[in-house]
């Protein structure tokens, strides 16, 4: 019976407990990169990016030319959301945790200097572009 | 010099390589879970589930009264992208794969017998809607 119990369980939907904001927005700061997922040719997508939290402001750099850049081009202030998760695929327990809020591009020259010093990318390529994201809503969701 | 170099090896940006469409769906299809990338209020947003890709449409189950039905229900056929990644964070190598298309409930028992077999949820609660994504475009990229 041992193995198949272990079978039977590993089987299990696991409890999902809703997170505090606080602990969803520490989870996302802590990750090593997450989502943004934004509206481009009026179709919901995503991209994959390193970031930081800082300030309560989540932060990465992006090709200036790049999609993520052609989403939010057309709007002040457009409403995305960020996303990050740790789900492990053998035991099913994890997290995941999204903050939805406006973007936009850091223009102040301090800040600018600021975060790319802080912010190495991951991908090559030009990454001159820096968003900042306001959270207005954080949510997150433990599998457990 | 060793540990130093390998340091700023680490701290090189990779590469990226844009992937052919039926490798990134194979991608896609080997994940053990992905995130459905939708429109809900107005706002994009995304969940992760657990999915199948079956005759090349991807497939998951999820809550009737939930986000992501709730999301759907004003729109027939509505288009989303489906996304799946792997990227180690210590190495920073691996890929992302996204595909996009319009996602509708299936609705055929047949179907929804067999997708109910194939798909075990990980979370608990009623997940009886099943829903089937047909992607147009699959995208993906590799951090090599």
């Amino acid at each position: 019976m041992g193995p198949e119990s272990a079978r039977e369980d590993e089987g299990e939907p696991r409890h999902t407990r809703e997170l505090p904001s606080a602990e969803a927005l520490r989870l996302l700061a802590g990750a090593s990169y997450g989502r943004i997922v934004f509206t481009l040719d009026a179709t919901p997508t995503l991209r994959v990016v390193n970031h930081v939290v800082d300030d309560g402001r989540i932060v990465f750099r992006t090709h200036p030319a790049g999609g993520i850049a052609a989403g939010l081009a057309p709007f002040e202030n457009a409403v995305v959301a960020f996303e990050a998760d740790q789900i492990d695929a053998a035991t099913r327990l994890g997290w995941t945790a999204i903050a939805t809020g406006p973007a936009r591009p850091v223009t102040d020259v301090d800040e600018l200097v600021k975060y790319t010093r802080l912010l190495a990318p991951w991908a090559a390529g030009p990454r001159h572009a820096v968003i900042a994201i306001e959270p207005r809503t954080v949510t997150g969701m433990r599998l457990e």
